[in-house]
Order: structure tokens, then sequence, then C-alpha cells
């Protein structure tokens, strides 16, 4: 594959700006996303940024790298042309997404908010938290993420089982299971933990059926908002089926102000902010690709398999 | 050592009836605090209690069990008899407060409260949490606890730096030094935990001085409230030099409704839970040092060293 030229675009395009004295080879464009026409994709080789513009289409690229560690905004609604490239970032979101999870799931333990009252009101009611090794977790998702997820969780002695598609054992996880039998694992689970891809066969995944089979757990979705019913997820929450959630990506995002999540029961909402892309991170990535490339190698962990989604 | 006959007393009285079951060959003697009185001691082989009962007095003693980790509530004012042997738990409270200190470092980080605040406000404003891998953390005490609280953050990332009396290197911890260089280590650090006992040592050791050598870090309190000037602490947040303080323990407890403490700035109050001895733990670790002595054992590591005064 013969790169010359390149269009970054999206939000960190600014910050970029540095590929070019990195790599001054080859050729830059660093563009807002309402700067890319449809002429730029028939000028570059390759595109870089999170998601595609409105202008999008293949023209001569081909190489397409994403940003980010979801693919979901390239791939969805759109027929990919065979002999594209498809590559994301892995960087540390793994440890990221891990840490946003274990910071919700200790606060729960530790009961921060109940404390928190007590303090408001000067009551000092000792109760003794119960310890991250009684808990049991579900991790749907055994890639990078879900490995990390329970990597840490387990250093602290938490069970995690996974969830996956093809439901293969893997060493990170107590037991593994596939999608189609999630179910069975859900009654007893604590907390459910979403970090799977949204491909067809997850979108919607968390239906009033899914929820149905969890009595009382805590559900965090760092993965895609569009694998959730919301309406469902709320319906679940009200019958304590789901005993809280807490979410980082929604179906809509930014979460529109009318969303009746806001202010739903105990339902946390943060700002898609559990596995932020930093610059360096979105660098090292980019140049970790573009070398494989120049020396051809082919087997690509960053590499897309157009067909599974991810 | 022959024991025969021994009281058991304080809050878990009642839970540790299951003893005699559990050793039916010696006498044993369950009371409330007010029940206990002087000639109980001259009655007595061993005491079990969190803390000496007001007519505590060492009688026919020869091994006095604390149920807690601390043993300053029997060594204080009070000269110890050279020959009875002063025993505590151990039991897993270095992972209860390796996860109560974690739960807030990690809350703090992931700018939990921020993040509510702009829930209320249905405001979508995202920014990049640290990862725990940026942070220098500095725990005092390279005990038991201080040691599984360095693991667990360290599993994490975090570069951990420990604060002992001897200064002896521990592998546990990125570097140790002596108490009286404490100072060194401050300027940098991003939290500093004190897990340290309550010795004559230790005593009102976080005063006015050695905060002024931090500058903006997190303090935990998880040893002892009497390490603690409160009235130094109040003043180095409102110097910045303490960004924010999240306390266990106090020189009084349960901390007294009058207390500024309850609501100065940027203080998180918890009532004493961040190392319940559970049930099962204290029936582990009494039954274990007891089986000790059976085997006439000496070198007990839950043997407090009096001199030393843990």
């Amino acid at each position: 594959m013969d790169i010359r030229k390149i269009i970054v675009t999206g939000r960190m395009y600014k910050d970029l700006e540095t590929l070019s004295t990195l790599d001054s080879t080859r050729e830059y464009l660093f563009l807002p996303e309402e700067e890319v026409s449809s002429s730029h994709y028939d000028w570059a080789d390759a595109y870089v940024a999170f998601k595609p513009t409105a202008s999008f289409h293949f023209g001569k690229l081909q190489w397409v790298h994403a940003l980010g560690a979801g693919v979901d905004a390239f791939l969805n609604n759109r027929e990919w042309k065979q002999d594209v490239l498809l590559t994301r970032t892995i960087g540390s979101f793994g440890q990221k997404i891990a840490e946003y999870c274990l910071s919700y799931i200790l606060s729960d333990v530790q009961d921060q908010d109940r404390f928190g009252q007590l303090q408001a009101n000067r009551e000092w009611q000792p109760s003794k938290p119960k310890l991250m090794s009684e808990l049991k977790i579900v991790v749907f998702g055994t890639g990078t993420i879900g490995r990390e997820v329970t990597r840490i969780l387990g250093s602290l002695g938490v069970t995690v089982c996974g969830i996956s598609r093809s439901g293969e054992p893997n060493a990170h996880f107590h037991s593994v299971l596939p999608i189609a039998e999630a179910a069975s694992m859900l009654p007893h689970a604590d907390w459910v933990i979403n970090t799977l891809p949204l491909t067809e066969a997850t979108e919607l995944l968390f239906d009033s059926h899914l929820f149905s089979y969890m009595s009382g757990a805590g559900f965090i979705n760092v993965g895609r908002g569009a694998s959730v019913n919301e309406e469902a997820l709320v319906e679940a929450i009200t019958r304590g089926q789901v005993r809280k959630a807490v979410l980082d990506v929604f179906r809509e995002e930014p979460l529109p102000a009318a969303s009746p999540l806001w202010t739903a029961s105990n339902v946390i909402i943060t700002p898609h902010i559990s596995a932020v892309t930093g610059v360096d991170e979105a660098v090292d990535g980019f140049l970790t690709v573009l070398n494989y490339l120049e020396r051809g190698e082919e087997q690509l962990s960053q590499a897309v398999n157009i067909s599974r989604g991810y």
C-alpha cells in the first residue's frame, strides 16, 4: 500500500498538525470537518478522523484510520469498499474504561452517597462496606477493553464472567458464554458492564428481555448507546431489575436536554468521557499503523474485520 | 502459656458466643462492657475485646487479644505488664482500607462530583479524566495495611512512596523514607495516606509543619485520628496545601456534632468504617492465635511489640 496523501479531520485536527513534522515524507491536509469536501476524497490516499464527514465517500482512499476504539460510525449504513483498509486506535482505552467502571462500582460498594448524606446531617452511623471480592460481575465483550476491565477487577478479587460473540474460553475470565446464553449469567450478577462494539448483533441487545433476567444488578454502559433500549432500561430500574445505571454513552450524543434519562432515578450520566483519546495516543496509534503498512506487515491487531464489524 | 478461662466483651460479644462451641475445652464468659467488673480480671486468663473496659486491670491475665488492628487503646496511658502477651487481629484490613482509599481517589480522579453537578443541570461538558498511572502517592506506614494499599494502587500503575519508622527499603514501594525525612516527599504528592498506628511517635504527626510541605495534595486518614492536628488540617485546606481531606478516624469518636470538621470545605467524613472487623474475621483471628499458643509457637506476627507500640 502506497500512502502519499493524508487527510486529517475532526475535533483533534489541529492537535494532530504535529504529524507533518513527525512524518515529513508525506503530504498532510488538516481540516475542520465542515471544510472537508467531496473532492478531498478524490485527492487523499488515507483518511484519519473519529468518524466520517458528511461528504465522506471512498474516492481514492486506500486506508481509513479511526482515532477512537469504535468504528460503528464508519460501518453503519454504509457498504464498505472491499479493498479499503479500516484500522482503529487501541491505546489505553482498556485502562481508562476499567478505571471509570471501578470508580463507580467502588463508590457504590463503599456507600459514598449514604455517608455523604450522613455527613450533611452530622450523623455518625457506621456500617460495614462489602469487599470487592464478594462481587460477581458480568462483562459483555472479551476484547482488549473487556479484558483490561476484567484484569483490574480481578486484581481486587472480583469474580468476572465474560460474554462474547463466540463464547470461547479466555484466560482472563472465570468463564465465558456466547451472547445467546447471556441470560443465564445475569440473575446472580452484582454488576453488568457493556463494553461491546456496536454491530448489527449488538444493536438494542440490552432490551426488556435481557434486563428481565437481572435481579438488582448495577448496569454500566461504556460500549455504545445504541446497544441499549433506553426506555426499557428506565422501566427495568422502576421494576428493580436494574438497581442503578451508570451511562457514559447514549443513542444520541450529546444526550438531548429533553431526555428523561437526565433525571431518571438511580441513573448516573457522564458525557462520553470513559475513554477519551489523548493527542499522544492518537499520534502514536496512527504512526504505529503507518509503520506497519510501510513495512508491508499484514496481520495488524488494529485492523477491523469488516464482516464482524470490529 | 495455659489459657483456661477467657472473657470476651465489647460490641461483638454476642456474635462471638460461637467460640464456646468451636472451642469446648475452655471456659468462656461473654459480657457487655458495662457488666465486666474488676473481679472478672482476677478470674480470667485471657481478655478478648476491641479495647479495655473502664474496670480493666491485669489481674490474672496472661493474654490480651485485640479484635481490631490498632492497640493504642490498650497501650496509651497504661504501663503494660511485662509478661502479658498482647496480640491483635490482622485479617483483611489491608484489602478493606485499600478499597476505601481507592474509592475516594478514583471518585476524585474521575471527577464524579463535577459530572454529578453537570447532570443536575442537564449539561454535556466532556473532559478527560486523568489515569491513575499519572499519580504519585505517599503512604505513611509500610506494615501489612500500608503494603496492601500500595499493592492495589500499584496494580493500577500508581507510583507509591512509603514513609516508615525505620525508612528501610521495601519491595512494595517505589522508595521508602524514615518519618523524619517525610517532608521531602510531600511537595509532589497527589495524595497522602496515613495508615500509621497511634504511638508516641505518631501522635499529632500531621501538624501545620508537615501540611505546609504539601502543595494541593489530597489527604486520607485511615490510621488514627490522634495522629492529626484537626485544626491544622482545616487551616491547611484553607491555604490550599491540602486540596481535599477524606477522614475515617478522629481524635474523638464518634465525631462530636459540634466539630467544625462536619461542615469544613473539601472534607469528607466517614464514621470509622474503612476497616470494620467482621465476625468471621474476629473468630478466625482469635482462634489462629490461640492455636499458636497451644502449640507453644513464639514468633507470632499478631504479637504486639510493646515498646514499639504496634
